[in-house]
């Protein structure tokens, strides 16, 4: 029996770490934009933007879904038509689900998503992986996709671009070229790039491509985006025989309410923001040298390319042994320091982001480190 | 080319009605409890339920996910396990992607909602339908689904509970009854029910129930939760082969945002507003009958037993007929009075709810039609 104490706290529920600096991976490209949160608040309610639809969420002139997905959206991602999903795994399954039949196979690269997996195994393909060269840089060749696509006959090629662990980018449009050498289809996960990054799916000589509201685009969850080419466009948008203005693989409407109310209002400022990704990748490069001058081992690509990175923090993992907090005492010491991100208990290997933080905020994060090392040694 | 001043209109996006009456069917059981517009701004961002996640969604301590879905959701739903998910639809598909193989076929209400049919052929199953009895009443004989449960040895049974265009209630516990007789599992389509009126799985002897966080349960959207009987965890929650801890219907991870914190927030508010069923139900029988006293013919159950009404509004489509703005003017003249939720256009059957507004409010838009059919007299 569920006590009412317990629904009360339902109506206060709060979030801890407010101004601290978050280098959290999953969260640090999805931080609200000032005008993302003022429509938050005006579209909250259910059903909010579906004030004046028509029966397709895709073609609601107010607020200006039309537009935005229309023409807004395949002009920003390079690709011919677009459509508005969950979020970048639910855009995966969309495509494999209309391309691949049970049975047949995806080709993919080693790093993938865990939900790229789960997303096959809900379609019933098999997904065979171009694996990475393991440590210390678990890079994907991309030559070695050539062997599985003319083995395997696989209906679809994807590529996690950049991985979502290590950061690492592989050559994208050459496993393009590769795949359309053979005639498959070629799908660009860019959960982590669209958004953060300029990419545009036509440069890649991708069939797709997927992003992420909630990862990359500063936007509330759950919330994605799916672009393709016009070719595609029956396959993955068939209409339903009996319901005719009704797209299959979105069963109808996908994104109605708020979060889509947020990947609009803070688009303008995601336009924008990927022109300075440069400025990204110094700031990152620059984390990744201070770092590894602490004694910790960046993996993945070096130089790195992006804002996603994992580290080897050996040290830290040896004062884990000796401490009474095991390696919850990483996390407290971090957030003391007001370094948010850090997940409880993780001391080996450390995931970060540089993506939300100034090269100031950085700097503390750095020191935050080299205080702990210290404190401990 | 988009042009810069549309970008900058995506930025100020608002809504028209505010503090109007809202009797629109879609958007009166998921305005925002005060508690759900705090945790809104408060879990805006991206991934924002995700501060402690250690891998799995539902098992988040905090805020206390694992608690709501573990056991608040089931003792509410009267089901033995519960998980979350996108809406009502994306649970009906889960549910038939998980019981049902391509070329199987499912029985259904024929006032089921356009994605029931949808997500059945998204899963490539046969959608037999249980006719409803036509013009006025459009009811489904509960004794009729025996036939085709017996003929066509469905992989499951569907009810839609109320139906979301008459707002019909079918014994749901007699269908279940007949449903497990034949050995058939059988899911409510609780998209109108759960979070406004009180409704069990058990007691409606089902397998299955979906309810809707963006209909009914005082949420944004997307937003839905799934309960079932506990011998079908194994079959719709199974884990991926790969990634242990992943359920393969959710693709991992549903609802990993702000609307999984609105639907959490404004759940106690829910699990009370249910016991005031009675008294939702007396309004809208009240205002059926208003309404058929200004000439105006309810369709569906009468008396009404839920808050979503349909009305042949013939005097209205026959001005239509005759002024200048044809079936925009009543949208119109009902916003310059105040009341949100006539679809622009429509005149000749008006899909109506009482569940949001009060006694007084209803009051209120009654005046309004009467003023509209003297005003053009």
């Amino acid at each position: 029996m569920v006590q009412q104490a317990d629904l009360d706290k339902l109506t206060t529920l709060a979030r801890p770490h407010r101004d601290m600096i978050n280098i959290m991976p999953l969260q640090t490209g999805s931080i609200l934009t000032d005008a993302a949160r003022r429509v938050l608040v005006e579209f909250g309610d259910g059903y909010s933007v579906c004030d004046f639809c028509q029966g397709r969420l895709v073609d609601i002139a107010n607020p200006p879904v039309r537009q935005f997905v229309g023409e807004m959206l395949p002009e920003f991602l390079g690709c011919d038509c677009a459509t508005l999903t969950y979020g970048a795994r639910d855009g995966v399954f969309m495509v494999i689900h209309s391309v691949a039949k049970p049975g047949d196979v995806v080709v993919v690269d080693g790093n993938r998503h865990y939900s790229t997996a789960v997303a096959a195994e809900r379609a019933g393909v098999e997904l065979v992986p171009v694996p990475n060269s393991g440590h210390p840089e678990y890079r994907v060749d991309v030559e070695a996709f050539a062997g599985p696509i003319r083995d395997r006959k696989p209906s679809l090629v994807i590529l996690t671009y950049p991985d979502g662990r290590y950061g690492n980018l592989v050559d994208a449009s050459r496993v393009g070229e590769i795949a359309a050498e053979a005639g498959v289809p070629f799908l660009v996960n860019g959960a982590y790039a669209v958004g953060r990054m300029p990419v545009r799916m036509d440069a890649l000589n991708a069939d797709f491509i997927v992003g992420s509201g909630h990862k990359s685009m500063a936007s509330a969850g759950p919330s994605g985006v799916l672009g393709m080419k016009a070719k595609w466009q029956d396959v993955i948008l068939r209409r339903s025989q009996l319901h005719k203005s009704k797209e299959i693989e979105c069963l109808g409407c996908t994104v109605r309410g708020v979060t889509l109310a947020t990947l609009m209002a803070s688009f303008p400022t995601v336009v924008e923001r990927v022109k300075q990704w440069n400025e990204q990748v110094a700031k990152a490069q620059w984390f990744s040298t201070a770092m590894e001058d602490l004694g910790f081992v960046q993996l993945g690509d070096k130089p790195h390319l992006h804002d996603l990175m994992v580290f080897e923090t050996t040290a830290l993992f040896d004062i884990s042994q000796r401490v009474r907090e095991r390696g919850y005492y990483l996390y407290k010491e971090m957030e003391s320091r007001g370094v948010w991100g850090i997940k409880p208990g993780q001391t080996k290997a450390l995931e970060l982001s540089t993506f939300a933080a100034t090269r100031d905020q950085l700097e503390q994060v750095v020191e935050a480190f080299k205080a702990i090392l210290e404190k401990y040694a």
